[in-house]
């Protein structure tokens, strides 16, 4: 990793600005932007929503402009490419994102034969939890620490969310299969009897069916019959209508014993779905990011779930980890898309 | 990859000799030993039993002298290097065997400083299955064949034998994990459920714990009460004392209807298991060995799995596979280990 050699406004001509990535996060709501530099640092950053029903031309056209406005921040240091983060599936050899569920407009689009030429810049995609862990890799819980955290290997990103997605990185790469698919922890069967409960992928006892903040909420919505009546779950559901994985986190921090063992029961297959992913992959660090995990280290569950990873990897070798909540927040995948320039242009 | 440019005896001052590779199969019984050339054929093996209770000196002693008469059979071509595949979990940065359950005695051994000296070329070890799939890939099912079948990009390889292991390649390059233990597909577990039949891992509702050749056998033989009276699965009981795998597989074919349920519950938990990689990783091509896969193809089961698969894989893109037997047999530990050499000298 090099070191900036430029800062803002030192431009002599003696000394190059340093380059600087573009980096976008498009999710269903937000189109977010930023300027990042090597070190992964957000030295601008702006958002604006998708305008609701637009086309894909208009969605596009909106998106680049607001592209165009990081590049304007940028002071006139070289943008070395921009890096997009979406949530869908890439088709790695076309760069196409195959299907986006959050944002159905964007089927089909190639993003970089539309957004390179505009931007004078070449243009790179990733599926958005894919360069999440590339963001945790090179920038986040992945890094190497002083005095003794060693840098990643291999890390394995689960996000624990309305959904569950994960992403692989393997020495600085990642792992996005044969299409750019790769990386669906969250539709991992984990509970094959036919009365698992149903996920929407289409199976059943999926991780995400299982562990999502969706799946936590709905488990306690319907043992509320089970909740003291004035309990946290109760109120949370008479003035809601509805539970919320966020609202069984509050009411189990709150001594709720329904909310609790809801947790619990989470928390037991999250420890299956991990030390899955553990032997097959076999990474040295495990991060888990998303919602849910914020419940969990409010709760202090982390280390539980770590000891009970240890206790099903198959070996030592599979035990050598290092379990870590996500570091880089709601920047993730920005920054994860900003790593995916600086690794596409081997400088990282 | 290029072509054997001599053939044997044929060594003019002119045309130099094409390289072969040593390669090794050693497993709990056998030391297998072969000259591999750069198209993956086996231009001479043999092999030799595991003096039982030798010491791990006395063991790498012989296993290295049956090596260096593979070296005298190479007939005076040069070695590009020595592969070997060994039944355990390999550290990816030393070299070392971490833990070898079928040849204890084998456990630390680092065989690439032990016998480079000796046989004068550069070793290579991976891990068994590992292996296995990178010779599939190279030189098996996951080769191009005229005049449709693509070279695969990510190829998954899964052996339903004994027990059930695996290996991934990705664009040519064995996935190993930060410590050399990756692909323990065997070891995901599919049913969390407490009462799931237990493993050897230590868990409960492992792959290998539904799909085994012995679980294949043991579920047969709990379900013997259910067999009718000189049934094929009575009689195969009655001869042998014991039910195997391979004596469910041969009542099946006769029509027994315990052992046919039997497999059907084998297949529908592949089917689980298999598509669970889909998601995960992506492959464009699944590979599937072992005797229990031999047992699949006789019964005609193949097109069955697949068709299960796709109907559980998540997208269009986690649906672009093919799903194909192992091709290369009781070579495959060899094969994969020459493709490890000519992998790591980069000419493969």
């Amino acid at each position: 990793m090099t070191t900036p050699s430029g800062t803002p406004g030192n431009q002599s001509s003696e000394v190059a600005p340093a380059e600087v990535a573009l980096a976008m996060d498009w999710g269903g709501t937000w189109a977010r932007a930023a300027v990042i530099d090597r070190d992964g640092r957000v030295l601008w950053q702006d958002r604006m929503a998708n305008p609701p029903g637009a086309t894909q031309d208009a969605l596009v056209a909106g998106a680049g402009d607001l592209l165009l406005r990081a590049k304007d921040q940028a002071g006139g240091r070289p943008i070395a490419g921009v890096g997009v983060a979406l949530a869908g599936s890439i088709d790695a050899a076309t760069s196409m994102l195959l299907s986006s569920p959050n944002l159905p407009a964007l089927d089909g689009v190639v993003l970089p034969a539309l957004w390179a030429p505009r931007l004078g810049a070449p243009v790179w995609v990733g599926n958005d939890a894919n360069l999440a862990a590339l963001g945790e890799y090179y920038f986040g819980a992945g890094r190497a620490a002083p005095p003794h955290r060693m840098a990643a290997r291999t890390l394995a990103y689960v996000t624990f969310s309305t959904g569950v997605g994960g992403g692989i990185v393997d020495r600085g790469a990642m792992f996005t299969g044969a299409a750019g698919a790769a990386g669906e922890i969250g539709h991992m069967t984990i509970d094959a009897r036919p009365d698992a409960p149903a996920c929407g992928c289409g199976n059943s006892g999926c991780l995400e069916s299982l562990t999502s903040g969706t799946a936590i909420g709905r488990a306690a919505q319907a043992r509320l019959g089970d909740a003291t009546p004035g309990s946290p779950l109760q109120q949370a559901y008479e003035s809601e209508a509805t539970v919320t994985g966020e609202a069984v986190f509050a009411a189990a921090a709150r001594g709720d014993v329904v909310a609790l063992e809801v947790v619990e029961a989470a928390v037991g297959c999250m420890i299956v779905g991990l030390s899955n992913v553990l032997n097959i992959f076999n990474p040295d660090v495990v991060v888990i990011g998303g919602g849910v995990t914020q419940g969990l280290v409010s709760l202090g569950l982390v280390e539980h779930i770590e000891a009970g990873m240890r206790r099903r990897a198959m070996s030592s070798g599979h035990r050598a980890f290092r379990l870590a909540p996500a570091s880089l927040g709601e920047n993730e995948g920005m920054v994860g898309a900003a790593s995916l320039v600086w690794a596409q242009i081997g400088q990282s």
